[in-house]
């Protein structure tokens, strides 16, 4: 159930919203939020024609909240505010939302059609478009889910303007990611672009360049059997410093994560794929300078390594990563040894100055 | 992910599992079956070259298991067991074990591998084939699920032969109604055939028949979208007839609540449709004589009409039917009045000496 989805950019939500829900002879409209979003996004949408006070299901915000409880409870919501197969759940929120609301919907009565309207940079980067829906499970991300696309992405940059520097940063993480993959003038686009007194204007430009980058590879590999794994890029070190940090009760933003697993990743590369130094200094130089540094010492190794062999990536329990030969040139699948993977974290621990 | 799917009807069930399995590279196999299947089943499966003992996960059986708390059971043990996305997980049971395993299957690391090794004939006619997977929820039957085809499934009769004679019939309804959904002939042939003494080479051949039939349909519309729905002859009252069943905690067989499901509707559709009338006073008396009767007093109408509405071919509360017009000829969305269902309840009754 991945096919081709229509994204949106636009600033006129409503309207783009209410154009797709037209066309479809849909029997009700439900929709999906976090506590912050109903409050601070919400009442916009209550200027929709296809809005009813009452089908609007609430959910705790935050990863912690991404969860088989939370799931049950939106599948609840909707079986008692009657949704049928023919209804649709509109996600307004961020990845947490879109992700648990996609696999809510793909799931409840085994599928019903449904809208993301990522309200994050983050949000609108990665989670809403590409069909990649669950929940975390039992300690481990996206243990569960399914691979289904939204009918439709509305990406505004107008839900930006008042996230905090922390949730934009975080985004901006996955652009990079994005701009590695494309090319090296994508990619020196969004080093000099400057985020701290952001043109929300620029931004949508990027962002629609990043987006296409993603879809471009998702249309060729929805489920991610070969080439969607380059999108992983920096996700199986990303993931484990994000584990290490929740075992830990200091949860750090997944973009922050992805940022240090650039990094770590991209010195993998370098020591397996021969990655030229000038882009891995000048990678590391940034994520430094915008995003600080994950401490970890060499007591954490065995627990960062025990992440990564869980990574879904990995084959029988060995380390599988997306690396990068060049900007632009990715392989996917190298399966690289412990000891290669040992080294980088210490080299990553220098260029990071711990 | 509905695809074409291998389906080999064999007595030598290991080595067809056995040679399904080698083509794959698989990292691991997993077995899922309830307690039954574990005792009478399995030490069958522990001839296969891809058993592990440690690698079988049982659930309890029967429906009333088929919930979102068994489903993580088996999430659970997946993970730790160490499943991969490159596992498979072979589904040894009836429809609770298929329809849960699959779903579990499904949604592990966003879908792994399955196979599915029906045991009962309900499951073979029915559950196995075809992409449907799913729990109950909240008292709903199948309310959460994905479509979702097994890569193989693998059928043979030599699980019937220690069939109670009610699991045999239960199975058999769904083979009538491929049968209303083929034509007069192939009906026939089923009416024809003893099922009390059994020949199990023969019913092997009318299965055979019957499951084609199911995936003629499912390859051409396998989310349900339209055609898809004809399968779903007998079963708008059928469900009805199954959830009044089991609100009153005397839960009767799937199989003959679809019997009786069918007898309903083919009120229905002789009311509508003009269903020739000698078609639908040899269904009555064949269930009727095979499976007795659903008793119900008028009195019952509204709770059994509330089920109804609620079916998930439902739109937006009215009743929605898939209605012959005569062997073979099946019209899917019919909607109809409340006044023709309770008409039709009436006749039903009348026609099972109730």
């Amino acid at each position: 159930m991945v096919g081709k989805q229509d994204v949106f950019f636009t600033n006129d939500v409503v309207a783009a919203l209410d154009s797709c829900l037209a066309e479809t002879g849909l029997s009700a409209v439900f929709f999906l939020c976090d506590e912050n979003t109903e409050r601070l996004v919400m009442p916009e949408f209550a200027k929709s024609a296809f809005y009813k006070a009452g089908n609007c299901i609430t959910v705790l915000p935050g990863d912690e909240h991404k969860t088989v409880e939370t799931l049950m409870s939106v599948w609840t919501a909707l079986q008692d505010k009657g949704a049928t197969r023919h209804s649709a759940l509109v996600n307004v929120g961020g990845g947490v939302v879109t992700d648990l609301g996609g696999f809510a919907a793909a799931t409840f009565k085994r599928g019903i059609r449904f809208i993301n309207v990522p309200t994050t940079l983050l949000g609108a980067v990665d989670a809403a478009v590409g069909g990649k829906t669950g929940i975390n499970f039992n300690g481990y991300k996206n243990e569960i889910g399914a691979f289904r696309e939204a009918s439709s992405v509305i990406i505004s940059t107008r839900f930006f303007k008042t996230l905090p520097d922390m949730e934009l940063k975080s985004g901006y993480a996955e652009m990079l990611k994005h701009g590695l993959l494309s090319g090296i003038e994508a990619y020196n686009r969004l080093l000099d672009f400057d985020l701290a007194c952001a043109d929300m204007d620029g931004l949508l430009l990027l962002l629609k360049e990043s987006v296409e980058v993603k879809r471009r590879i998702v249309e060729k590999d929805p489920e991610e059997k070969g080439l969607r794994k380059s999108l992983n890029l920096g996700h199986t070190a990303g993931h484990a410093f994000e584990s290490f940090a929740l075992r830990r009760n200091r949860p750090v933003p997944h973009g922050y994560a992805v940022a240090w697993g650039l990094v770590a990743e991209a010195v993998v590369s370098k020591l397996r794929e021969n990655l030229d130094s000038a882009v891995l200094y000048s990678l590391a130089d940034y994520i430094y300078s915008h995003y600080g540094a994950m401490a970890v010492t060499c007591d954490d190794y065995d627990e960062l390594l025990g992440y990564m062999r869980h990574d879904k990536k990995s084959i029988s329990g060995e380390f599988n990563f997306s690396l990068l030969r060049k900007p632009g040139d990715v392989v996917v699948d190298c399966a690289v040894d412990e000891e290669t993977v040992r080294a980088a974290l210490d080299i990553y621990r220098d260029l990071m100055h711990i």
